[in-house]
């Protein structure tokens, strides 16, 4: 008979370590356990849900657990949670969310990819109806239900991250009034300050009322329960009859606590490059486990879907008895809210300080396809260290076109480039799809001068 | 009294060179000398100024003699050629086309940017009126002219390059009956022909027909010496009165020969990785220059602006007295031709097998973009080495938000990744913009199965 592994958590790095282990191997039998009703769902979709954009429901979901065991003879249990886990008997107390039963289940091998969960507000009224997170796919029905209720007009988001400006757009989209509640000085700190004003122009110029530097003092109720404002510290209030909250997220890690699987430094569970825990046999991959961040060298917690696929791919390929590696990533994201998209990679100015790397930066202007294209400015910034001349991080802000060339940067710092070589960067041009100088070279360029002091 | 550099040839390196050098070094008198009605054009951009999309023919000139001279301090001489070179004497016999008077200039330093001509057909009435090559501004200008003029209704062009087919989608534009006559099996190869069938479907798709395999035999002309038609080898006629002729090009080396600057292997000027030739104080940049392939590892011929540009910025920083590099290039190219784009980067897969490498190759299709975000399946080709592991080269026919992804390979190249490094880029995803797998990682996740025969 062969063996059992158990994989706890459906979504990116669960699935994706269940598919690479049952094809390498497809001998084993293979479990997945999910708390929520769904497995395999883009979390990322769900604003485009909710504005219309994705037609149904089911457009977000790419596995049922009947389609998982056809067309991959994976198991999956959802609404079942693993609550204590045994490693002295390899085993794992599991409950049936449901019904409320326990059980214990065995494995030969182990993986943890539980993810994040949301950081939430403590003040008074968060329990309000109609106040939401947005982490796990039922978020999103609970949202979409309160919409089609009728009752919303008026939103207040709290918190200027990913989500906060995704469901900006998705929300004016459905005809909401709409308000960005940000604690920092800047929206989106994913960039510098100076790239984020970018985002909240655009924002603005959508008719959302964007205040920075503010916290939230306390979410106002009405009398049968439901939210009719959010108060900021200091009272000035607004109203709502929806509030989203996006105050940032941490690993998922409770399963683990008190348990001899090490956390790392940041909170998340450390692992080793094969995706192993300090315990034999259990591997822990995504947004619970740490990621090597590959300009710094040191693991840290960088909850991405992307990072957390190819963990889980490397996971899956150790569990299935390959030796495999995961190096590390850059902390590349991107965003587009209304019509201006974003991206980043490796560092940003205020994290390099932090690191203490001596940060020149170079930020230009240029279009990254002809103006008789259509082509329009965007916004480049790259960051170097000037001790070894290595790039640290970029960021873009401004078309679609150009906002995918972070990936130039991505690529250039996975390779741990100087800014000497990435001035040299031979980059496609025609005129439909790039400038004879990419305004990505005009910045290392600049970067290089600025280094040189000339 | 400060030096004086002589730049023979205003276009991507020679302009280059000569801002760098003067922006360097402002003491610097420089003189750029060319053969042509003018400086600093967009070749690349001709066919979008016939086809309209390019409103007026200065669009295409980024400057005249007086507005470079007024901006950067730099003289430039028209229909000036270059006829002798006197190294012994740092002296150049320049002929002014205009009077066909001859002068001798005194250089302290020399750049020779004569860039690339093209190749032209040995058959019977090449010289009829209506047959053109289009490598110079005033081509553009007599294509122009001609088709004002209403006697174009049908044409042919001659060759399935970058010219061929945007030339192809401009006619159209313009209402004409184009076909397009190749002599090679496929269209297009900057790609592999499993790749270049895509465009050739693209081109019918739009009404343009397609001659593979086929060679002209003679240039058929009305007894007013116009053209009337082009004959196949083999007797098929295809009636035509514009025909556009791009066989290929080749560098533009008249000036060097017989003196002591040495040709590669290439045919093009060998040169340092400081762009010097082999006669001191003589530099070489562009097009007719050698390039070293970051793939090979050694120098070729590859006619292209970015590179061009570059060279020219690096041979502008030496004459200036810096000390500067050009590392190299990867052959780094895009198209567009009507709604298909395509890119490459590397080595094709006939490239690469003349090379020697043990090529493994993987194909796939997939969305660079979100369906629901109007993603359509792209194509990608990517190549790697079984030996070294290495990545060789890469194309990618789709979308626009598709061919652009070819830099993130060119980079991958320039640091001499292999794929299983390649397997774990960090790219940017967010629905508007990507896909959480990237088809550039899932083309790699198949090559790296293949190459381990799983």
């Amino acid at each position: 008979m062969g063996e059992h592994h158990l994989v706890i958590g459906g979504n990116a790095a669960g699935m994706t370590a269940a598919s690479r282990a049952k094809r390498l191997s497809p001998s084993l039998a293979v479990t997945v356990l999910e708390a929520s009703r769904h497995i395999s769902y883009s979390i990322c979709g769900l604003p485009y849900w909710l504005s219309g954009r994705v037609p149904r429901f089911d457009d977000l979901v790419y596995f049922t657990p009947e389609s998982l065991q056809n067309e991959r003879g994976i198991a999956a249990r959802l609404q079942t949670r693993a609550v204590e886990l045994l490693p002295s008997r390899r085993s794992v107390v599991v409950e049936d969310l449901g019904s409320g039963r326990k059980e214990v289940l065995r494995y030969d091998k182990l993986l943890i990819a539980t993810g994040y969960q949301p950081a939430s507000l403590d003040v008074e009224g968060v329990d309000a109806k109609g106040v939401f997170t947005v982490s796990r796919i039922e978020d999103g029905q609970a949202i979409s239900d309160w919409l089609d209720s009728g009752r919303a007009q008026q939103a207040v988001l709290v918190g200027g991250g990913y989500v906060g400006l995704e469901m900006a757009e998705a929300l004016r989209g459905r005809g909401l009034q709409v308000a960005l509640v940000e604690k920092s000085a800047a929206i989106f700190p994913a960039i510098d300050p100076d790239m984020a004003s970018l985002l909240q122009s655009e924002l603005e110029a959508n008719s959302v009322r964007v205040f920075t530097g503010r916290t939230v003092g306390r979410i106002v109720t009405r009398s049968d329960g439901t939210v009719s404002g959010v108060e900021l510290a200091g009272g000035h209030q607004l109203q709502a009859d929806l509030v989203l909250m996006d105050i940032g997220v941490k690993p998922r890690v409770d399963l683990v606590q008190g348990s001899d699987i090490r956390l790392g430094g940041s909170g998340a569970i450390a692992v080793s490059e094969r995706m192993e825990t300090s315990v034999p046999s259990i591997y822990a991959a995504g947004n619970c486990a740490e990621t090597v961040h590959l300009v710094t060298g040191r693991p840290g917690f960088d909850p991405l879907g992307t990072v957390a696929a190819k963990q889980g791919r490397v996971a899956g390929e150790n569990m299935a008895g390959r030796v495999s590696y995961f190096r590390g990533a850059v902390s590349t994201t991107a965003v587009k809210v209304f019509g201006l998209a974003a991206a980043r990679t490796g560092l940003t100015t205020e994290e390099a300080d932090r690191e203490g790397f001596q940060v020149v930066e170079a930020r230009v202007e240029g279009r990254f396809q002809a103006s008789y294209f259509g082509g329009k400015p965007s916004t480049v910034k790259i960051l170097a260290d000037s001790v070894s001349r290595r790039l640290l991080g970029a960021q873009i802000v401004g078309s679609e076109l150009a906002s995918v060339r972070i990936d130039v940067v991505a690529t250039a710092l996975a390779a741990r480039m100087t800014v000497d070589e990435a001035t040299q960067l031979d980059l496609a041009y025609a005129p439909p799809v790039g400038t004879l100088w990419s305004p990505l070279l005009i910045a290392m360029n600049l970067l290089q001068r600025r280094m040189d002091g000339r």
